[in-house]
């Protein structure tokens, strides 16, 4: 075990139907690499649980038969009284629990599979993930930035078929931080957690030569030993003064030629999309 | 029945959980405004078809229990030898009878719920939906404005609790035809149709006014009765000339002063996300 490294705990959410795959191939190695460094780890795998993808009222029981499902306020009501299925609670116990949260998955569809999505749909409870602080006049709750995950950090971790010019700032796929900003602003930054850059292994097909592979382990390696290190993509706080009271990014908040997505961002590696000849 | 209206085939792809929703109102109204102006439609409401959300290997009861499931190339073999489960097939089916596709669902963390997900991962096989054309050298198949699904016109219609400027070009929660992105021009786009801008319903929450409802019904119904001559989003087709032999957008090829994911529209209605004092 290193010195000087702060013990972490890693809460890794993964979702891939393969155990023979890469993708499993390279979350065994990470937990390997974590727990040699001295980390604590916890794994979800979505597959081999057999997770619930899809949101419905079998997970309220307690839903007389004829009632009205609103899934958000029954989940509030479940977390609230302490109804939730434990099965849904235990993974929020786990975010807890854990500093760093990694999703790891392969890209289908420009997104996560359906059955992390629906892990995201039904553990992300009104009142746990959001509904959390003052919610009156210009006060719009606790969220990106703030909330109940404040104070953890959180990355995608993911495979790919594509080339990564594809997903670049002009490549035809779209900018890749920008397909994941539904994910890293939206799903990590709004409960609280600081995303780190994605971590994305390209041309990741079944056929590819055995190099290819152990130069992603070994790139994976190198980014899980400096993850306290590694600058997290600074998304503005919605409560630090840069949005206005319609949650609107005020004039001139964003850094001089920054464009896209970007704007709510301090210090964006990619500020804009030119391409000018 | 209106005179000089083209027929349309309409099929519409619906995910809520709720009967008793607003947005099985909106469903159920959409399906009579269009059958009284001539149109035909077919509904896939995936929560009643209790559709199955997981890609995994129970889609290929052909595979041999050890074999290791790569899950594009399983489907891209059933597709071709016609093993593929009747459930897929029939909703390939309907995406090939439809003139025009509407994926309806509320906003859950910004982006569908993992029903709707689950069904795009399944229906969406290799050969059908990618993997189609020419691969060799420079020429990445037919996909991005072409494809299986070319000729087809596809519209988001989503239903969400937060209010409009939230998703402006400016708002907290990112501009939503970014947001979108992965939808328009990943699902849609990808396969050949091309995307309608989405029919949003901002701040419906259970407790909003019936009024506010009434409101939303009489403009979904004014897009319903224009679908033929409501202007598409225009995105760039991969191989018309605009993108260079890596899929990259070719320098100066966005319109002055286009920005952000924008610069893959030909004349983009948001242009850029300037907000100087």
């Amino acid at each position: 075990m290193a010195l000087n490294v702060k013990i972490m705990k890693v809460f890794i959410v993964y979702a891939h139907p393969e155990p023979q795959s890469f993708n499993a191939e390279l979350l065994k190695y990470s937990v390997q690499v974590l727990q040699e460094a001295g980390h604590q780890v916890q794994v979800s795998d979505l597959y081999a649980m057999k997770w619930k993808a899809v949101a419905d009222r079998d997970d309220f029981p307690w839903l007389d038969a004829g009632e009205r499902l609103v899934y958000g306020s029954a989940s509030g009501k479940a977390f609230t009284e302490k109804t939730q299925l434990p099965e849904i609670e235990a993974e929020q116990q786990k975010l807890r629990w854990a500093d760093f949260v990694i999703f790891q998955f392969p890209l289908w569809w420009y997104s996560m599979p359906a059955i992390l999505k629906g892990w995201v749909d039904r553990v992300y409870a009104l009142k746990f993930a959001y509904g959390v602080g003052e919610h009156s006049g210009e006060k719009w709750g606790d969220r990106f930035g703030e909330g109940t995950l404040k104070g953890r950090k959180a990355m995608v971790v993911m495979t790919m078929g594509g080339r990564e010019a594809h997903y670049g700032p002009r490549g035809v796929n779209g900018y890749i931080e920008d397909l994941l900003w539904p994910i890293q602003h939206g799903i990590f930054f709004y409960p609280g957690m600081d995303p780190l850059p994605a971590f994305t292994a390209f041309e990741v097909g079944h056929r590819a030569a055995p190099e290819e592979f152990e130069k992603i382990k070994s790139d994976y390696r190198a980014r899980l030993l400096t993850l306290e290190t590694t600058p997290i993509i600074q998304y503005r706080s919605q409560n630090g003064g840069d949005y206005d009271g319609q949650q609107v990014l005020k004039p001139g908040r964003e850094g001089k030629g920054v464009t896209g997505l970007a704007i709510h961002q301090i210090n964006p590696r990619v500020k804009s999309y030119g391409g000018e000849a």
